[in-house]
């Protein structure tokens, strides 16, 4: 069982904030090792990383094998059931129309001084995409990243992929080719991440690198952070769920176990103001877990960082919700509309009791790369944006160098930089003299 | 002098690739120490950041006095003289205006199964600015970290910046006051960024931070990322300019050593296709070196990472400049709006001869704190959005869950997520059952 709190406790306060502050992953010390991996991928290219692979993944590639051929791929994709390629495709279609409308817009515009200023949005020109191996292989995560960075415009997109043991997933290749991604390298762990990030001969380094991995692959990602850029770091996967008495036990106890099961360190918290539907979710949660295929991992991960609060009202709720800052946050209330303009720190609001969670991890729209860990306080899930960059634009004329360029004069001797000042004077001084 | 290099050389390919992968900085390995720092701050708060700042600042603060008063903001600022205000208040007024136009749009719309889909901006809740104390102080960057984050909204802005055996910058507190800075400690070091991030007695903790400081909060801001968001970390300023017979040598040799004025580390290169203006550019920086004040720091820059290129023509320059990916990127030509658009990869881009870089570090509009050593090739300069996060909204009605929802059961059971699958199906047997 959870812990069940409610905010009527006296205790409350310091429950709460351990509750918050719970270190939930024990993230091994592998920095030395990855250091040694990438140092030795920058020295020797392929050579390294063929040697790697064979160590970890138990696979003899070459050169020319590390790459998926094209008849590979269609190979592996034909043997994709109908409905799952049907899935697929809805998926990677609703995906695609909900991030095309991410795109920005540029801007210009001239200023009552005569100065044209703006910016211009582009696209990074290469990207690599790294998706696990084995149990965590997931085709939604393929198109969540490699969507986005298509929309986007990046001319070059590769994935990593490890094959351990020769062992190919279809439907990430058909994940793959349905979001267009160019190239498909079948290596994995810190190997990948160096091998995008400094290139070898037979793959071209990138400019930025996202998607998730295990402590190897963080730890590379943190590394080579600079030379390229990255996407976040994902902890464990986190849910809230606020309910008032118009939630549904059962349905609420599934989409806490949803969370719960990706992982043993996943955290799963319930807030309502209902004590009895407190009660009755938390015994739908046990009633799940006696058949549930993954109940060894979703049972510890609830048992020992779930929790049941109980609190006065929606507005302590929201507030709660605010310091939580959850990674997904479920409104299963009578009026969701009303409750989420007040919960202002959240990766990923789903409104209303038909409004699952898992819905938003496959089909919805939005993206499921999300910021945990409480970084929802100040940073946000995955998009259009990380894919692009902003070029700021400004053009001066001699008119409005004469109004602006004496401040910054000004300003640069205060800061004692003569050259700045000296640049804007020699301007000055040419239109004096025409 | 710099290094002449011709596109048409047959060693060209290497010298180039050489200048890129020039290493400028030597960071100092200070990472222990800061670890140290940290730790002690978030054991013994206010106490450890006054013992620390009698050591390093050489100043006996309390934690009555770590923080200035009102009072004695607006005593500091009486001192400013009349037209250094006004040159701040109109540098103010134009970053103000520019990075409003930045405020992104909330977006909302139901799609043809029914579901409604969209995003919400909401700002950091409270942000840290780090200002350096003794010569890099300036104040032209408070306005640039900190009107942005005002203008996103962020309600608590709290800046800290050293005051060295007691010395205070009047401009710097003149440009907090004008940016709408909330709180101002006079600390610096991994200690001040160790006490934003964790908080203590006195300093309640951020959500991010950001600005620029020496290696030790460099070092202490990668420390902290994950706990709060940070900015960039910032190495040593850039300036590429790109000109035809239409220069002017005078300018252009200003422009290049006002960046190399920053720091022995920065870098300022020309690419023109004008031999005679890469001479004679060559010849004026040699002028101007001969009086500048910092004369000593831009010689250093410009003599061991200065570089003049001469190019076939425009487009084999601006291709070279893609390669660079420069912080800064000047067009000192005849048509810079042609030519804008093939420069992809800058973070900041100034459009003909009458727009000095120097304009962009204070009144322009645009923001000064752009990516460095080629990250503009995946990143951008600071804006109102480093002070935003997006929470994505997704609401289902029966009818949206019918339609898309089987397709979501299929995608989890193929990534053996049964409980994913399971808090799908349960509402879609409602459904049927109703």
């Amino acid at each position: 069982m959870p812990q069940f709190l409610s905010t009527a406790d006296a205790d409350f306060e310091s429950a709460f904030a351990a509750l918050l502050s719970a270190k939930r992953e024990d993230s091994p010390d592998v920095d030395a090792v990855v250091a040694g991996i990438i140092a030795d991928v920058r020295d020797r290219g392929d050579a390294a990383v063929l040697e790697l692979t064979a160590r970890f993944d138990r696979l003899e590639l070459t050169a020319g094998t590390m790459r998926f051929s094209e008849a590979q791929i269609a190979d592996e994709i034909a043997r994709v059931p109908a409905a799952e390629r049907a899935a697929l495709e809805l998926a990677a279609e609703r995906i695609r129309a909900y991030h095309l409308r991410q795109l920005p817009e540029d801007a210009s515009w001239t200023d009552p001084d005569g100065a044209t200023l703006g910016w211009r949005w582009s696209a990074v020109s290469a990207a690599g995409l790294y998706v696990p191996g084995g149990l965590a292989s997931y085709p939604s995560s393929v198109l969540m990243n490699a969507i986005p960075a298509k929309v986007a415009g990046v001319e070059r997109l590769a994935i990593c992929v490890p094959t351990p043991d020769g062992v190919v997933n279809p439907l990430v290749l058909l994940a793959a080719r349905l979001a267009g991604v160019d190239e498909v390298y079948r290596i994995g762990g810190a190997q990948a991440i160096a091998a995008l990030a400094y290139g070898t001969a037979t793959i071209p380094p990138v400019d930025k690198i996202t998607g998730p991995g295990n402590a190897f692959v963080a730890a590379a990602k943190r590394r080579v952070f600079g030379k390229v850029g990255i996407d976040m770091i994902a902890g464990p996967s986190e849910i809230l769920v606020i309910a008032d008495g118009a939630g549904d036990a059962e349905w609420i106890a599934l989409d806490l176990l949803s969370q719960a099961e990706h992982d043993e360190s996943a955290q799963s918290l319930l807030i309502t103001t209902d004590p009895a539907l407190g009660q009755a979710v938390a015994a739908a949660v046990e009633r799940q877990l006696e058949t549930l295929e993954r109940r060894a991992i979703a049972g510890a991960s609830w048992r020992d960082f779930g929790a049941v609060i109980v609190a006065r009202d929606l507005d302590e709720a929201a507030a709660l919700s605010n310091r939580i800052a959850p990674e997904h946050l479920e409104l299963c209330v009578a009026d969701p509309e009303a409750l989420a303009p007040k919960c202002r720190h959240a990766g990923a609001i789903f409104l209303g009791n038909w409004t699952p969670e898992a819905i938003g991890d496959y089909v919805g729209g939005p993206n499921h790369v999300l910021p945990t860990a409480r970084s929802a306080r100040f940073s946000s899930g995955l998009s259009v944006m990380d894919f692009l960059k902003r070029t700021t634009l400004a053009a001066m004329t001699p008119q409005a160098l004469a109004a602006i360029g004496p401040a910054a004069e000004t300003l640069a001797t205060s800061e004692s930089l003569e050259a700045h000042g000296l640049s804007v004077r020699a301007r000055l001084n040419r239109l004096n003299d025409l």
